[in-house]
């Protein structure tokens, strides 16, 4: 398939490679123009603005968050210059408000919104490995299976409004950030009588907690190593506040969203901004006197 | 082995059976007495008084909580009476200074005390498969070895002081304490946002959080399915209480167990203290004003 793709950010690069080594044409727009250059390497065309990659039958974002997805989507002319009938796939974590947004303008254009938004880190990304959360017009979700299935491992279907998906991606994100601040709290209180953290954290995700999310990030903040980043700092805090939108919208009190917010506050004030999100568990560590990566220079 | 066995609860009742079945004389005592009849079926002797089954080489006790450990090796003279030499394992999750107190009772009387808290529900202790975190003196608990490989499917040895394996086992439960109250949480925003809790949950214990805290109770929670119960709402707080109590001990701030805590004791201010903790999850869905369990009558 003829495919644009918008969005060359760890994860966009890693997905558009999996899409060209299936076998797809690709036109890419980045804003920092060197991850393009890579694509072309592997065969890509690089369009020179982001309108002119949306040609072909289907335009892929992986961009960082709502106000990329304003400036480029809307301000730089992509939807307005887009064929009517292309399907337009978004493979961000974005709000539930600007998801509703993005369908209403595609519809009025008519093109399609399918939302998909993807779990995994970027070398699960590479791997072609995601679980990708879709909704949108089933029409179009079936015809964009092949792409799902190359950069997937699985495709979970969740209806036909693009935000389920979205609300969902959501969900999970703050899932993922309440068992980082979870393993922190618990890493600071037994260092604090003693234990090492690994000790512990082993103990977990060998055992009730064996899971993707327990066995990587334990090993992370085991180690105290948050650099680099699969996944920073700054962009933990922005899923855990449009959780916490989704919330207010739907008046749900979310009391551990306020807490990670908070904790992400504090390590983006101690200029931690581009450390992994695991790095949250150094705030719990700052606060128990313990060693901790938020103290060093 | 000749082991007495105090404390046959739906956990106790569990182990002491895996122990009789792998051979070893067992001296029962419960504070009602229908379960040591059952075991005593099985070929246990069921002891008059709780100082009568500190007999043999090794003491087991499952009791349930701080209270009840020292009603009983204290006040009921367990430790007084008990023969010098005699190992006692105590397989409860205890305070740190509990541990600490106990650990020196034993030391004064010529006893040794080795901490053994298991994790596992009910089932996984019937089926000899739980995960056993051990501290004390190394010789006490070489003898004790064959003891534990015939309840738990792995032993984890945390060193000689028998309070790290109580540090251990705080944090684990306060680790599934926030687990629960993460898929609480977000089971309310996807519901209050029209998606099944069940089809958010099925995506996260599929993928990312694929282990045996998520799966377990993330299908309670989405069948808001919570009697019987395997560990009740009131076990639960007592948990999460000794594990505020271990972190101000050590100047440890819990943000997240002062959630915790104040939602279990929400749920008890509902009567629901009999229900199984996964319920700590209805708490947040009453406050997104769902349907709750902590509503019906």
């Amino acid at each position: 398939m003829e495919i644009g793709f918008i969005g060359l950010g760890q994860m966009g690069k890693a997905i558009a490679t999996n899409l060209i080594r299936a076998g797809h044409r690709l036109h890419v727009w980045n804003r920092s123009p060197a991850p393009a250059q890579e694509l072309a390497a592997l065969g890509a065309t690089v369009a020179a603005e982001p309108a002119e990659a949306a040609r072909g039958q289907v335009l892929m974002t992986m961009l960082a968050d709502d106000d990329a997805h304003r400036a480029v989507l809307i301000g730089a002319g992509v939807y307005e210059r887009a064929p009517r009938g292309l399907i337009h796939v978004n493979l961000a974590t974005v709000s539930v408000a600007l998801a509703r947004e993005l369908a209403a303008l595609a519809a009025q254009r008519g093109l399609a919104y399918v939302a998909a938004p993807v779990f995994g880190r970027p070398e699960v990304a590479q791997s072609g490995k995601l679980n990708v959360v879709v909704a949108g017009d089933p029409a179009a979700i079936g015809r964009i299976q092949p792409l799902l299935a190359a950069i997937g491992e699985r495709t979970w279907p969740l209806g036909s409004s693009p935000e389920r998906a979205n609300v969902v991606k959501l969900a999970g994100n703050f899932m993922i950030a309440c068992a980082l601040e979870a393993m922190g709290e618990a890493a600071a209180l037994v260092r604090a009588h003693g234990i090492e953290a690994g000790e512990m954290l082993e103990v977990m995700s060998g055992t009730l907690f064996a899971s993707p999310v327990y066995k990587v990030y334990g090993r992370l903040i085991a180690e105290q190593r948050y650099q680099p980043a699969g996944f920073t700092m700054v962009l933990g805090l922005k899923d855990v506040r449009i959780a916490l939108e989704a919330g207010q919208a739907a008046h749900v009190p979310l009391p551990f969203a306020n807490v990670v917010r908070d904790h992400f506050l504090e390590a983006l004030a101690a200029r931690r901004s581009d450390y992994d999100w695991a790095a949250l568990a150094e705030v719990s560590a700052r606060h128990a006197g313990l060693p901790s990566a938020m103290n060093r220079e």
